[in-house]
C-alpha cells in the first residue's frame, strides 16, 4: 500500500491534497504492534471506559470497580506516610531550611531527605547515573543481603521505571531475532506475551499445574524445549513469576531448585519476576528469592530478579520505581546492558527514591516506625482477609473453583461455562471468557480480565480479579459477583 | 557459540559446573545492542567517571565540569520554585489539611495541588490512564492552542517519560524491519542513531549546512531519498530537530515550509523534535512550531511534535516528563499507538504533573507569578549571556569557528585539527575529535562530546559543549579551554 502511494509525487498538487489516503493505516505500520495484545488494558477496559464516559446511563450502578489491574491506590489504598513525606521534601529541599517544616514532617523523614540530598547534592532535577543513584543501589544491595543472607553488589543492580521497563531491557539484550524464543508460564502476565510479540520472538508457553496449586512442572519445560528445538527455535530464557501472576501461588523451595537445575542444564537465563515478594499470605509458604536458592546451590546460572515499588504493601504504581539485580552475568554483557539503559538516560529520580524507601523503611526506635509498622500490617492483613473472603465466595459458586492465593494480589478462578453460554459467546464473536467478563461488567460494574488474556489450558476458562477493593466493600463485591453468576448460569443452563 | 554450548546437557554434572563458559558473552547477545552507540554517555563519560573514582590523583583539578549533556541542574541551575511546591504537595496530600502548610507553601501552589487532586482523587500513587492524566492533557492542549493559534485535541496528546520515550514509541510504530529507513540530520542527537540501530533500521543522514547557519537544505533530502530508494530502502519518516541539537540553530519559517512541502510530496511522517522551543535567544528568529506551519499551509502531513520538561528553563531532567502531539494521524493507527503505550502501563505520574506545570505556569496576578517570572527571566537571560561568552571565546581560538547559538543549550564548534594531531590520534587508535576531547578532559576536567558522536561532514571535526556551567564560572571555563587549545595546537603544530 505504502509503496503504491509513494508514487504520488508525480500527481498534480491539487489532486494530492484532496486524497485522504496518504495517511498511514494499520496496514502500513509495524505489524508486530498490531499483533501485540495487552489484556490488562484491553477490551474490557475499553468497554469500561465507554460506560464511564456515557455516565452509566444504561447500567444499574454508578461507578466501576477496577479489579482488572493490580493498582491498589486506585481502589482506595493509602500510601505509606513516611515515604511520601521524604518524597515531598525531596521535591522541595528549600523546606529543610524552614522552621515550620519540623511541625509538618516526622524527624526521621527530614533526616532521610537530608541523607539523600547529601549523597545527591544536585537533587532530583538532574539526570542520575544511567544505572540509578548510587545511594539507592547501596540500599537495595543491603536489602537483598539481609533478605537472602548472601552478598549483593550495587554494581549488579539497575534502577528502572517499574519492573516492566527492566523486563523490556533484558529481552532486548537477549533476543536476537525471529528464531529466538522464551519460556513463559501459562497463564502468564501479558507483559511477556506483548513484549515478545513486539520483538517478534517466540513465546514458548509451559502450563502451570492448576490442580497442583499452580506448581511449575519441570518435565513440561523439557518438553517445550524439545518442541522448540524441533521447530528451529533457540530458547534463550525462562520466565518464572513468583509469587504468581495471575495465579497467586508461591513456589516451594524444591520446585525452585528443580527450576535452577533445569536452567543450569540448558544454560538458560532465568528471568525471575519477584515483584510480589512482599505479598505472601501463607506462613507455611514463605517467599524465597531465586538469588537465595542459587547461592545455596552454588549455581552459576545467569539470573535476573525484578522488583517494583508498584506491588507489595506500598502499591506505588504511579511513581514507576523498581530495580533488577543481575547474577552471574559476564561483565562485558553487563556493560552492553548499561549502554542500552543509558540511551533512555535514566529512570525517573523520584521513582528511584521510592525504591530506596521501599528497601530501607523506618527501623524500630525511629520516630515513624510505629506508624509505618501499623500501616504495613494493616494493609497486608487486610489483603489476606479480602483474599479469603473473595476466594471463599468464588468457591461457593456453581462450576467455579479457585486455588487459595498464597501470594500476589489476584485470584484466578476456573469457571465451567455451560455449552449454551459458549454457543452464545461464539454467536457474539467473543471468546467465551471475554463474553462472561463483559456480561459481569455490564451487570455489576466489576472489571476483571478474561483468562484468555493470560493463556490457559485448552478447554478451561478463567478470569483474573484482584482482591484490592476496600475491605468494607468486599462483601458487596462478592454478593454482586454471586448474583451475576447465578443469573448467568440460569440464563444459559 | 551458544548452539555449541547447548549440547552441554549431555555432559556429566561435575564437569559442567566447572566450566565458566556457560554465561552469555557479547557474541551471544542481540547484536543490535552491540552496534548502538550513545555518545552523550559514551567514552568521554566513562573516562570522566574513572578520573572521578580515582580521586583526581593525576589531574590538575579536583572536579569535573560536565558539559557533555543538557542537564542544567547537575551544574547548579535551581528548579522553578512554584512547580516544586506543587509536586511536594502532590506527594503528601495530607499536608493540605494541616494549618502550618499555608506558612510554607504559596497559596496558588496549594490551589493548584487541590485542583490536580480534585481531578485525580486517587493521587499520584495509582497508575494513570496509559495516555496520561486527562487534566494534564487538557493543559497541554490549551498551551498548544495559545502558542500556535490553532486548536489542539487532548486525545492527540500522549504524556511520556521525557521526550526520548516518545521518540521510541513512534519509531516502534512506524518501522517494520530492516529495509525501512528514517531521514535524520547530520549532525544529529544520538538518540536517533541509537534507536535506529536498536531497531535495525537505516539511518539516512542528511547534512545540515554549517556555513548557512545549520539550515536544512531540502535538495539534500531529495538526494538522500533517491539514494535510499536505489538501495531498496523505504524512507518512513523525517526527523527535524528545531531548535537544533547539537547545532543550536533555529529554522526559518521558509525552511520549515519547504520541509512540510517535502513531507507532503513524499507522504512521509514528520518527527519534529521541539524540546528546545523555550530556549530561543535571537529575537529575529523566534520559535515556530511545525504544528503552526502545518495549520497555516492547510497541510495534511502526519506530524508528531515532541516536548520535554528536561530542557527550556525548567531543566527538570530527572523527573522524566514530556509529551507528544499527533497531527493528521489515522484514528486506527492512533489506537494501535495507545495499545503500544499501554504495555508500559503509564508514564510516571509526577513527571506528568511536571509537564502540566510546564505548560500552565503561574499567571500575572497570582501569588507565585513575580518569583516565577524572575526565576524564568534569570535563567534564560543568563543562558544567553553564557552562550555569547562561550561562543566568543571559541571563535577567538586558532582554527575554531562556531555559529552563534540561536536556540537550545549547545555550541558545536568546528575545529581544524593539525595533521600531526590527526596522526597522533590515529596512532592512539582514536577518532581525531575524540582524541581532542579526551585531551581536553585530562587537562581541564571539562567533559564535552566529540562531533563524531553526532555525525559531521567528512573531513571536519567538532565537539558539542553545553553553555550550562554557572555564569560566574564561565570565564574560567573559557580560559581553561583557551589554555588547553593553545597548548594542544602548539604541541601538534
Amino acid at each position: 500500500m505504502w509503496t503504491l502511494r509513494r508514487g504520488a509525487a508525480s500527481v498534480p498538487r491539487t489532486l494530492r491534497t484532496l486524497r485522504s489516503s496518504s495517511t498511514l493505516t494499520t496496514k502500513d505500520i509495524n505489524q508486530a504492534v498490531l499483533t501485540a495484545e495487552y489484556a490488562v488494558r484491553g477490551e474490557l477496559v475499553l468497554r469500561a471506559a465507554t460506560i464511564k464516559k456515557e455516565g452509566f446511563k444504561e447500567q444499574p450502578y454508578e461507578k466501576l470497580l477496577e479489579c482488572n489491574i493490580g493498582n491498589p491506590q486506585a481502589v482506595g489504598q493509602k500510601p505509606i506516610s513516611f515515604g511520601r513525606q521524604v518524597l515531598s521534601l525531596m521535591c522541595c529541599p528549600a523546606l529543610l531550611e524552614l522552621p515550620g517544616t519540623s511541625e509538618l514532617f516526622a524527624p526521621d523523614a527530614i533526616a532521610r531527605a537530608r541523607e539523600y540530598l547529601a549523597a545527591i547534592p544536585n537533587g532530583i532535577g538532574a539526570y542520575s547515573e544511567s544505572q540509578g543513584f548510587a545511594i539507592v543501589r547501596d540500599q537495595v544491595a543491603a536489602f537483598i543481603e539481609k533478605r537472602d543472607g548472601y552478598p549483593a553488589n550495587p554494581q549488579d543492580i539497575f534502577l528502572t521505571d517499574g519492573a516492566s521497563k527492566g523486563v523490556g531491557f533484558l529481552l532486548s539484550l537477549v533476543l536476537r531475532g525471529r528464531s529466538d524464543g522464551v519460556l513463559v508460564p501459562i497463564p502468564q502476565y501479558p507483559l511477556y506475551s506483548a513484549s515478545l510479540a513486539l520483538q517478534e520472538a517466540h513465546m514458548l508457553g509451559y502450563e502451570l499445574d492448576e490442580a497442583g496449586g499452580w506448581a511449575l512442572p519441570v518435565s513440561l519445560l523439557e518438553a517445550e524445549l524439545s518442541k522448540a528445538k524441533a521447530n528451529g527455535i533457540e530458547t534463550r530464557a525462562l520466565v518464572v513469576i513468583n509469587p504468581g501472576n495471575p495465579t497467586g501461588n508461591t513456589l516451594s523451595r524444591e520446585n525452585m531448585q528443580q527450576i535452577v537445575q533445569f536452567c543450569e542444564e540448558h544454560e538458560m537465563v532465568l528471568m525471575a519476576d519477584e515483584v510480589y515478594q512482599e505479598n505472601v499470605y501463607e506462613e507455611a509458604l514463605p517467599f524465597y528469592s531465586f538469588k537465595k536458592i542459587l547461592c545455596e546451590m552454588g549455581s552459576k546460572v545467569q539470573c535476573v530478579s525484578f522488583h517494583s515499588t508498584s506491588k507489595g504493601f506500598l502499591g506505588e504504581c504511579g511513581l514507576r520505581g523498581g530495580y533488577f539485580e543481575l547474577m552471574n552475568f559476564d561483565p562485558d554483557v553487563q556493560a552492553q546492558l548499561l549502554k542500552l539503559v543509558s540511551i533512555g538516560l535514566c529512570s525517573n529520580t523520584l521513582g528511584q527514591i521510592a525504591c530506596g524507601l521501599m528497601v530501607a523503611p523506618p527501623q524500630q526506635g525511629e520516630a515513624s516506625y510505629p506508624a509505618y509498622a501499623a500501616e504495613k500490617e494493616g494493609i497486608i492483613s487486610s489483603m489476606k482477609r479480602r483474599a479469603t473472603m473473595l476466594v471463599d465466595g468464588l468457591n461457593a459458586l456453581e462450576g467455579v473453583t479457585c486455588n487459595a492465593p498464597q501470594g500476589a494480589m489476584y485470584a484466578f478462578p476456573s469457571i465451567t461455562l455451560p455449552p449454551k453460554a459458549i454457543a452464545a459467546a461464539e454467536a457474539a464473536g467473543k471468546v467465551p471468557d471475554t463474553f462472561y467478563a463483559l456480561a459481569l461488567l455490564e451487570s455489576t460494574g466489576i472489571v476483571v480480565v478474561p483468562g484468555s488474556g493470560f493463556g490457559q489450558k485448552e478447554g478451561t476458562w478463567h478470569f483474573r480479579t484482584t482482591f484490592l477493593p476496600p475491605e468494607d466493600e468486599m462483601s458487596s463485591v462478592v454478593a454482586r459477583m454471586t448474583d451475576f453468576h447465578q443469573g448467568f448460569m440460569a440464563k444459559y443452563a
